[in-house]
């Protein structure tokens, strides 16, 4: 069994503001949501520190997680690598990449499942449930897995053959729809059942408009500025890049940074880019309702799909002070040519954040003095190998 | 440019000893070769120390390397991860796994390929070249693109589409010989001719009998020792099982072991593991002659493949104390499958050690009191999915 944080004071709405005794609210702030503004939950904790401690990973900040001790298998403490050639190709003073390809499962999501899992033993729920045709599900199938607890992915019938391999392969039990409800709505309401009647715990968002993740899973996200706090000191650079979908990732990044700035260690915090593959962030930043349904295609890049937008990634957009790029599905085989000729083998909801950088450039967002760190999300070998062809 | 380390004495034989100038020997020890017994050089330190600096990754260790700055890709610094649930299933008092596959190309060829680029840098070469059909190939080919130096990859006919389009999305010169040559033999040889005529640097070996890759390369793989005592002290677990096919990983953590018992920090070697996918290094303990070839089936395996035994290979298991442990192809796809449920997705050649861990047990090499650690050495999205189904 696995010791939660001491420390947490009350979880509380990431938009109204009001809190919440410490416990699962499945769907985000209960008073936003019988006002339909639905929003995330997050955690006040008593008394912020940073005291890293000797753990290796994500385990080294609990104490600023909900978990102070958490299953593992190799999670965090991932690479900061800085890329010399790419800054001077993109006429960049530096351009860094955080490798979290480099996961146990290949991805950042790994920083979440910890959480989840542990969560759900707590609560001595008989397994985990979460919907998603990628790495979501793959990396919380490995961690239910290894804890010995059920999982079902629910995902669509577009699932690559790469993707249901590795999550059939942990012994999860992989749901497809029919054709009728396979739809993005079919399967938040078939896993809302599930949840409802079976004794199976949610790592994922499953309302309309979403909130985003388990609340518990995205404090994991908070690593990433720590460590990269760790790496950086106080130059951090000022634009960090992130693939969103639903900024499960963006809003942990940005809410690590807002505690490493609370503490006093950073002056400013760095520019949160969110990279998305049409505009969604981007209409609501021109004014449009964050709550509204956006069409656009996303196929090639499904790990950073949907056609909404989450409270969540907008605020950690505009109180960082950072933008959002719509990048184009006619740049993800050069965005992933670009990363694997450095070097870099992403996959392609991860690679089109060159692409969203090479925009920025020549909208004059960022110029030749800016540092820039992108978040590498995911592994090249999940890419169906076709699509590169 | 990268710096050589100045603290290096010679290079010499690891069979008769020999000593030679730091130079490049693509042929083994001259001697040895001359007298029809192929055997790889090593390289002499003026003065062993273990200083690890602050540096990330294998550069921690640049002391004990040939170069003492190295390109990067973020390297190294992989997790060990204690595996309970697998230690109580199979018997074992504890079972690790160090996870190479969590290395930026996915595997543990990533810990060779820097400096086998520092080297060719150094050398003034235009390119790099490799005999490989998978995670060699696909190491070298990222860390050549990265420093902007061309590479060739020689392949099999029956490289998987994964490998292929990874390997030549870093713009890598995949070259697949005719059907008539396309032998081990004829592949090294074509390799030869291009070490020989092209201005091109051989990270693999393309002699017969084979002596192992580029032995600047295969000092890399000291690094995995040091980390494994950096992570237990002195009380590092009996038994390291290491999936072998011509040995060069098997061979580096040996010679990593060697020199921190020689510098007195542990005081009895770990028993290497030499797992193999038929009897190979098996038969050779049992009296046959190093250099015969030996035939078996190795399809499901290609990373562990081939039907040769190198010396080195031979001297980690003897002088370790170790054994050599053949699988069975009909246990590979369990193999996979065992290390998912565990929540660890291995490449085929990789999760094959847990076969040989079974028979280990099933035979009394290793009792209820051993501790095991296991080189998770590649990712399982390197697997082609159709073979898990």
């Amino acid at each position: 069994m696995y010791t939660i944080n001491p420390n947490i004071e009350s979880l509380y709405c990431i938009k109204c503001g009001k809190t919440y005794p410490l416990a699962d609210y499945y769907l985000g702030c209960p008073q936003c949501f019988h006002k339909g503004e639905n929003a995330a939950l997050s955690f006040n904790y008593n008394s912020l520190e940073h005291n890293p401690s000797t753990s290796k990973g994500i385990q080294k900040y609990s104490e600023t997680l909900p978990y102070t001790s958490l299953p593992t298998l190799g999670e965090g403490n991932t690479p900061v690598v800085k890329h010399e050639a790419l800054a001077t190709q993109l006429g960049l003073k530096a351009v860094y990449l955080k490798n979290e390809f480099q996961n146990p499962t290949g991805s950042h999501k790994d920083r979440m499942s910890p959480l989840v899992i542990a969560r759900a033993l707590e609560l001595g729920k008989k397994g985990v449930v979460v919907a998603s045709s990628g790495n979501a599900g793959f990396s919380i199938a490995a961690y239910a897995a290894n804890s010995g607890l059920q999982c079902t992915v629910i995902s669509p019938r577009t699932i690559s053959n790469i993707y249901r391999t590795a999550i059939e392969s942990t012994g999860a039990n992989l749901v497809i729809l029919d054709a009728e409800q396979d739809t993005t709505q079919g399967r938040w309401a078939y896993m809302q059942n599930l949840v409802e009647t079976q004794d199976l715990y949610p790592a994922t968002n499953y309302i309309l408009p979403p909130v985003g993740s388990n609340c518990f899973g995205v404090q994991g996200y908070k690593t990433i500025a720590y460590e990269i706090f760790e790496d950086f000191g106080d130059s951090i650079p000022e634009f960090i890049f992130v693939p969103v979908s639903r900024g499960d990732l963006l809003w942990g990044i940005f809410e690590g940074f807002k505690e490493i700035h609370q503490l006093g260690y950073i002056k400013v915090l760095p520019k949160l880019i969110c990279v998305e593959p049409f505009e969604r962030v981007t209409q609501v930043l021109k004014g449009a309702d964050y709550r509204s349904r956006f069409q656009g295609n996303y196929a090639l890049t499904g790990s950073i799909g949907g056609n909404t937008v989450t409270y969540q990634a907008l605020k950690a957009v505009q109180e960082s002070g950072g933008d959002a790029i719509a990048t184009s599905q006619d740049d993800v085989i050069a965005s992933v040519k670009a990363f694997s000729e450095a070097g870099v083998y992403l996959e392609t909801s991860s690679a089109v954040t060159i692409n969203a950088l090479k925009l920025a450039i020549s909208t004059h967002k960022l110029d030749k003095n800016s540092r820039v760190l992108m978040i590498a999300t995911s592994n090249g070998f999940k890419n169906d190998p076709s699509i590169m062809r």
